[in-house]
């Protein structure tokens, strides 16, 4: 293990970090709510810490799939700590596990909260709450290549465990120009958002968090009831439409750049996350309609809610807690779903979802005609079996998390709902769950050891488990280094 | 297709069953409770539509894989839909769906009841209604492949349809052998648990319903309070170690009657179910040792309850549904985890989990050395990767066959308990769950459509879904015939 490396890694993170807080700290300055110097000590901190961390550069900068997985796991654990001093600072949440808890909801873009008063926090404070989830979104490391670029152009390895999607491409044949996309691309539909949102009638400062809070599919507010509190159609659609649209692969975005309309249209996953969209959001305006009495009020809140929940927003205009049972299951199951590989959603992503039920319908076949032999296609290309295995396997473990989750939050002795929702709301980086967690309620009065367990969920869902379970696993740090 | 010998088998399939039913006749002819006619009015239309089937053998007797799924499916439709009969005619479930619910329910040992006062019925119904789970638990086509020898050696296809497990292995050459081993291992153990049963001062015919209830882990039962009614730590101890030995694969009693001592010892699966019904225990009596006041009579309660669900017989001494939520959620995971495969117990064996568990290992082992392979092994055997991706698949379809009964009977509007419970009870052949349809409630108050939902799910899970999953493929009913 190149144990430098890591380190020199993890100090440019904090330096970073710090950087990305000075914008909070801009915004606490100008609203003048006293939480100016909580931010700068913060800054302080992480960056003295990184300057020590990346004092000694290490002469060996060659990182392999071990390194690339731990560098980022430990990235998102020590960038949480580490945003969470400002909260603790302030006095806003004293307690650190749940100041972590709400930075780790942050990054992750999950949208959890343990605030039980959400309009009593400063503003600086919220926009940072709020800018975690922007730059969780698009994935730190992501945005640490596209300005420090790695030597000895591993850092593909960073990428592929920071970046969702059982198969992850690059754009372009360097991982930095990649990179550098990606963001031009995230930016450019952030400042769209912010304006349209402005045009809504919104102030410039909500406009701006929950523009970031819709870009990294987060979720956090300022406003205990949400979005309902604007109680503007308008505004429903636009963050409907929003939240869509960030669920969406960016390849595609880079795809519409190029001019490349035959290959969007010919996408599989996003048609298959359209359809699935459009198919909830009827079912769920159906269900709902009694309680809005009109199709066309009962379609703009299904249509947020749907999108709010497979983007693995958590945005809510309703208290959907409150819905009959079907609607319920529906956002239930559309939490695991989530949205589209290379999107800044959470979940189990529509792709593997695509991929697995196709390799069961070709089990099905092989089982009838034993000898019969065919090969996969997704999205054009064939699929390989490792690939295949690699979706299955990700499921598989996925819900042996989820079950070991909810056994261990089931201590807490909630009902049903409560437990099982907040493992799932918390794994797939939703936010709001049912019962106790639902939109209307929190994760406040949640044990330390049931928020523990959330925040390691959260990790594991936002990295796609497997960077987070290599901190776990023995051979990572013992035994013989091996090329690979 | 070969239409002939589906139709063929059928009858054969009638015939066997009017025989079945002759013996609950001679016991409602013994009791005298006015239950006889019923009963011998559905032995004559089995029969007669039996010989009507079987009038005209087959020329091409050759059944291929297709056939096989096909036929074991539709005989434990045909099987439940006929054996519903005497039910309907002595009034004692006057709608036809519900008396099909209930016969599935027998047939598939799950042991989930429409029936509100089971102590109101009469004895020759309730012993042919606990009789089904000992035909269902071995299978009524091992059965009767074990007295009429198909022709062409084919009937391995109808084996492997039948028996539950992700690799099913004959234990002899021959698999009419083989089915007639195993009956004789079964027949003999059922008989001895009646003896131990008659001992603990059981009358007789408590003794063979339980007994029956126990061997084909259905949990079928003749009183309001299941076994809770005796009150008994010796027939408790009795029927949970009953209920742990018939959720063990069979192959391990034939190696036992070979002396194979040392191969029943490196068995991997026994030593996992074994653990975990340990484990479950411990934690279950922990847990729930405040409601018990002493821990050996919470070990008691705690370790029957773990049989009884982790076998997926069904069996309550207690009411569970009212234990702490961790308790609970355990037993809920025992569902889902079931017994050994060849077994009679269901779910989704323990052997799967291991396959899943030690392929995930790999996997993460493959993430981090790209370049190292190694072969799983299982029970001293490699694992071949299409066992491995059928494992997976299977877990999958599971998954997605519970999400999608979740949603249709959550249009009941129960609450995410029972909903919930009620399909991992039905599908995973359990029978009690939780909420509405925990042990001391049941399923007759649920709508029409979740009473067909769950019969599907029943049927899927005892059949381990692809059989009952084919007869919904169109390539199975279309298309040329193509040799496999």
């Amino acid at each position: 293990m190149n144990y430098g490396m890591i380190v020199y890694i993890l100090g440019t993170i904090l330096k970073a970090e710090a950087i990305l807080m000075s914008l909070p700290a801009l915004v606490a300055f100008l609203c003048g709510e006293g939480d100016l110097m909580p931010l700068l000590t913060a800054i302080l901190i992480a960056s003295g810490a990184g300057l020590l961390f990346t004092l000694k550069k290490p002469k060996n900068t060659v990182i392999y799939a071990r390194e690339g997985f731990v560098v980022t796991a430990l990235s998102w654990v020590v960038m949480s700590l580490v945003g969470a001093l400002p909260f603790v600072f302030a006095g806003a949440i004293p307690g650190y596990i749940d100041a972590v808890f709400e930075t780790v909801s942050g990054f992750t873009t999950t949208g959890a909260s343990i605030l039980t008063d959400v309009e009593g926090m400063s503003r600086g404070l919220l926009f940072w709450r709020s800018f975690t989830h922007w730059v969780g979104g698009m994935g730190v490391l992501v945005f640490l290549l596209a300005i420090v670029p790695l030597s000895g152009g591993r850092s593909v390895h960073i990428m592929r465990a920071e970046s969702p999607g059982p198969v992850v491409g690059k754009l372009v044949p360097k991982v930095r120009d990649t990179a550098m996309i990606l963001y031009g691309i995230y930016i450019t539909m952030t400042v769209v958002l912010i304006g349209l949102l402005l045009l809504g009638g919104m102030p410039l400062y909500d406009s701006a968090v929950h523009a970031f809070g819709t870009a990294g599919t987060g979720g956090f507010g300022i406003w205990g009831d949400s979005i309902a509190h604007y109680d503007s159609a308008y505004i429903d659609v636009v963050l409907s439409i929003g939240m869509v649209l960030f669920g969406v692969n960016f390849n595609i975005y880079y795809l519409l750049l190029m001019g490349k309309l035959r290959s969007i249209l010919r996408s599989e996953e996003l048609r298959w996350y359209l359809g699935i969209i459009a198919g909830a959001t009827l079912l769920i305006a159906w269900n709902t309609l009694p309680q809005w009495g009109g199709m066309l009020r009962s379609l703009r809140y299904a249509f947020f809610q749907v999108s709010s929940i497979i983007t693995t927003t958590g945005f809510a205009t309703a208290d959907f807690n409150l819905w009959p049972e079907l609607s319920r299951m529906l956002l239930m199951v559309l939490m695991l779903v989530g949205a589209c590989a290379g999107s800044t959603g959470g979940g189990m992503k529509v792709s593997r979802l695509i991929i697995m039920l196709k390799s069961a319908k070709r089990e099905i076949s092989r089982m009838l005609h034993p000898r019969s032999v065919y090969t996969l296609q997704f999205e054009g290309k064939p699929l390989e079996d490792q690939t295949i295995h690699n979706v299955f396997t990700y499921f598989f473990i996925l819900v042996f998390l989820i079950i070991a989750s909810v056994l261990l939050v089931s201590l807490d002795n909630m009902d049903f709902d409560s437990t099982f929702s907040a493992v799932m709301a918390c794994i797939n980086n939703i936010g709001p769950g049912l019962g106790v967690v639902g939109p209307m309620g929190g994760y406040a009065t949640l044990s330390p050891l049931s928020k523990l367990v959330l925040i390691l969920d959260m990790l594991l869902g936002r990295l796609e488990i497997f960077p987070m379970l290599m901190l776990f696993a023995p051979s990572v740090w013992i035994g013989k280094r091996r090329k690979g």
